[in-house]
């Protein structure tokens, strides 16, 4: 099996991903696109993903090609592959509560805060800069105080027990981002305290956007 | 095991969830929770759900009580808990192909034109309704133009296949919103005719917002 990750260094979408390739220890090409240039939207990378999003991973095995997209899908697929480590608990209840607390975030705070959707806001609606961080800051706001609440519930050293999952893959990009747009993780302390663990794990280091081939080294 | 679910007749997440339980036959208590007038902020609704959104599952089971939240991970739960009739395929590329037009729909549209996203982008942005409208038709329109896309490799009968899948539980209630905002199925006729197969499934019709309890009788 042959694995390529069509990217964005930046892009916290394609860091979950890396996180899990990372820590399931398989070994990948990695292909930046630099969606600050539209390269998402080169008719070449639509024939791989229509709607025009990173991260899109091809797989090459036994002579066929297969591309999967959206980053959730991704690790699915990944722990339906290659079951150990596993990214969800085997608990079927517990699985429903970590696959719960991706979809918050992957679902309800990511693609509020996505650059594709502060551009249009700042476009077609006349916010400046500052008022489409605001929105962004909202809905990361709403968001991770509820993770803070469930995390209550389920935490260890990581967001779920004591292994790094598929929750610590869509929660320390999140924080990444939270940070970009200035906001203090300690107003969550839970949440700051699995993600300064993870960020010390080797798959959430090699991970990291600043780590990858495309990062910008300014 | 018995099932209550926390719901909004209008809601597309809850109509989602109603899909796959009508679909596997599972009996289910009904709650509705009034969006408009923000039951969904209700101490006792965020104590099921501390992000405050619909739907929620509860499961009573061998004296247990527990909450689902996040329709994404309750339509898995469902698959993990009652595997027939499946509402993802077998073959994982396929499953994973099902799962990113789940996501596509559940990630990169619906949460955009939510209406809690509407009303923050009119009292916080200046937007009017008509303003706001396009918002939502433009993240409609360019998640649909991708999954026509996709349709043409998978599609059957309905969206994957032959058989009603988890595909269908997001497109439906997602083509509904659609034509509340005043799109036209027809610019997409893949969609249509998997959509216009899938409103005439038994499940469909029993899940559909004015079928159920809580629906507006004006």
């Amino acid at each position: 099996m042959q694995l390529t990750l069509h990217a964005y260094w930046r892009s916290s979408a394609s860091f979950r991903v890396r996180i899990a390739l990372a820590l399931k220890e398989l070994a990948c090409a990695y292909v930046g696109h630099d969606l600050r240039i539209g390269a998402q939207r080169d008719p070449a990378y639509l024939a791989l993903n229509p709607l025009g999003l990173v991260p899109a991973l091809e797989v090459e095995s036994h002579g066929q090609r297969h591309v999967l997209t959206q980053s959730v899908a991704i690790l699915e697929w990944l722990d339906d592959m290659v079951p150990s480590p596993a990214l969800y608990p085997a608990d079927p209840y517990l699985r429903a509560e970590a696959r719960a607390l991706v979809a918050m975030i992957a679902a309800d705070v990511q693609p509020l805060q996505n650059p594709r959707v502060l551009k249009r806001l700042r476009d077609e609606h006349g916010a400046n800069m500052p008022a489409s961080d605001d929105w962004a800051r909202h809905w990361i706001g709403l968001g991770l105080d509820a993770v803070e609440v469930l995390l209550a519930r389920y935490s260890g050293t990581y967001a779920i027990g004591d292994a790094l999952s598929a929750v610590d893959c869509a929660l320390v990009p999140q924080c990444t981002n939270a940070e970009r747009f200035g906001m203090d993780l300690a107003r969550w302390p839970r949440i700051q305290a699995v993600v300064t663990a993870a960020r010390s794990h080797p798959a959430v280091i090699a991970a990291s956007p600043e780590m990858q081939p495309d990062a910008d080294k300014a």
